[in-house]
């Protein structure tokens, strides 16, 4: 079993990855918390697979268990759901000392997250992350949130779980597009921040898609590794966590027009980063070769990143909407060649959308 | 201009307390944020006397201030009308940067610091009590809460303001019985931990009814810096903190049983202070002596500190609904003399019936 150490003082907590861990997770759990009573927060679809496995794992060490269940799907990670957790836990007596574990993909994490940090003011919280997605990027580093019908993840709070347990076992039952969608939050940790990373996942493309283990285990670990620095060095998103948002400004905007039903969020971020690129290359950042690279390396993951065609304008204006507009400019990180990034705010709205256009071709 | 610093290393903030400084708000605020854009909260009755000089003393050091209202009363202070704040932050465009500041009691306070801790993660936020109350407890320490159909302050989160501005003005405004309730904290600080803070208010009970201002200014100084020198050693009320809810156990059960109607918070916790007094007492901590100086002072201070004639069976069963509960046991804060505490959850039922029945008379 990888176990990795996200570094954040006394908030600190591990990340266990591998294959058939679920059954451990009653003594995974245990040895970070001396709650009695849980909350396991999860969907339907999620927990008719893995929830007998898990509560089986839990009561073994003693737990005393009780469910609240989520519909599936983006759109219910709104303050309604949120509040019927709330009401789930209060009325199985979960106090202040309990813990709430989300069993499920991004939006549970999300979801079950948020209500953990604002029940009784914070209770402590675990991530049982099933898809690929929440794997190498929700999961980890505390932050959780609903959305607003004005934006996605505009209400939320840092809060970080103590512990991650990642079963690779779970990525087996995933659809085709849920998994390769979570590689776009994948090949965004390479170009942002590790070359090498970028150059493994181009040499291993076809072992990840056939979800082969030992490349698999090394991806989520890595994945999770930078991220882990990252947030070690930035919990807030003052400043280095920034980076993490490659692909992002754009991506919001697609899955918002998409009226978060036609794009993943992987998709989106993928279909993002794709137009990042372009702009990092029309200002002299990236050059030709290493804007084909990523896009040859999407298309091996089996990833569309071709952007999609809704009018620029209505890109443009999703995007400032977003929450990350400070004082009306529109923040951009950009890739500066492959493994390291420039962040500005010296984009024109001429330049987006010159870029959508020709990344919609 | 006396001011006091809650230390807490990159999150310490300074408290101002004078009478007349509302004037002088955009000032102060300008000190501690780049933000550009302010929402402030408040109710109709505050906002009615304060809000034209709080909002020209913003505009005047250049802050675009957008308004939100709320109903007043502590039944608004729920998850419907934390969202109304959220959909006006939105329609003001207040974005990560900006700012959120509290005019009005514990109410406004908690409610607008709850909004302000979920919004996009946590947006910088500001105190300026205008009640007692509100000045020497709920605006010093950063928690911040909503109530939930279950229990009171069951939502809410750790949320440090910026900055809390003390403008001892606004309590000539308020009315008789909203005043006198805000000594019951004030009492509370003395009893628990400074026995010469409590025979300074013995000295001074008549002068503070009058609202001397010398008196009032060194009360609630030493009220906050009490406070903020806890709060300092133990933020996240994992310790210490905890002595701050002397009276609190038995005062939630009082608020609750009265519907949130009957008694204002300050008054239940004179009352409940008188229970834990009395507890105390009867398990050898506290002298006849020394709780008949706690019941002179409430009389004198003109706060009805006699418990109300509820059920004991109802008020123990309101007490275990309280948040506070860990596995079911209630911890109870009692006096150890006056000056200073003992923390335990060895008391019976009986002797928690006992005392009730005891402080009815």
């Amino acid at each position: 079993m990888a176990d990795l150490i996200v570094d954040l003082g006394d908030r600190s907590y591990e990340i266990f990855i591998d294959s058939n861990i679920l059954g451990q997770a009653g003594d995974l759990v245990k040895q970070v918390t001396s709650a009695e009573k849980v909350l396991l927060v999860s969907n339907p679809l999620v927990y008719s697979i893995y929830g007998y496995m898990c509560i089986s794992a839990l009561q073994n060490c003693g737990f005393e268990v009780s469910l609240a269940l989520m519909p599936d799907g983006e759109k219910y990670k709104n303050i309604d759901e949120a509040m019927k957790i709330v009401d789930q836990a209060v009325k199985s007596g979960i106090e202040r000392s309990s813990l709430c574990i989300a069993l499920g993909g991004g939006v549970v994490g999300d979801l079950a997250g948020f209500a953990a940090s604002i029940y009784q003011r914070g209770i402590d919280f675990i991530q049982i992350p099933t898809t690929l997605l929440a794997q190498v990027d929700s999961s980890v580093g505390g932050k959780v949130a609903i959305n607003h019908h004005s934006g996605k993840n505009l209400l939320g709070s840092f809060h970080q779980p103590r512990l991650v347990i990642i079963d690779t076992d779970t990525l087996r039952t995933l659809n085709n597009r849920e998994f390769t969608s979570g590689l776009g939050e994948v090949v965004k940790y390479g170009i942002v921040y590790d070359h090498e990373f970028f150059s493994y996942l181009e040499a291993h493309a076809e072992e990840l898609i056939e979800l082969e283990e030992i490349s698999l285990q090394k991806t989520i670990y890595r994945s999770c590794q930078i991220k882990s620095e990252i947030v070690a060095q930035d919990e807030k998103e003052e400043g280095l966590r920034a980076i993490l948002n490659l692909g992002h400004t754009f991506g919001h905007a697609v899955e918002k027009l998409g009226d978060y039903k036609l794009f993943r969020h992987g998709e989106a971020v993928a279909m993002g980063i794709t137009a990042a690129c372009y702009l990092s290359h029309r200002i002299g950042l990236m050059t030709t070769e290493e804007m084909k690279r990523v896009e040859k390396l999407f298309m091996k993951l089996q990833l569309k990143s071709q952007f999609p065609s809704f009018a620029p304008e209505d890109v443009i204006s999703a995007m400032q909407a977003d929450k990350k507009i400070k004082n009306r400019k529109i923040n951009f990180v950009l890739p500066r060649g492959i493994g390291d990034y420039v962040i500005t705010d010296d984009i024109t709205h001429k330049q987006i959308e010159n870029a959508i256009l020709a990344v919609q071709k």
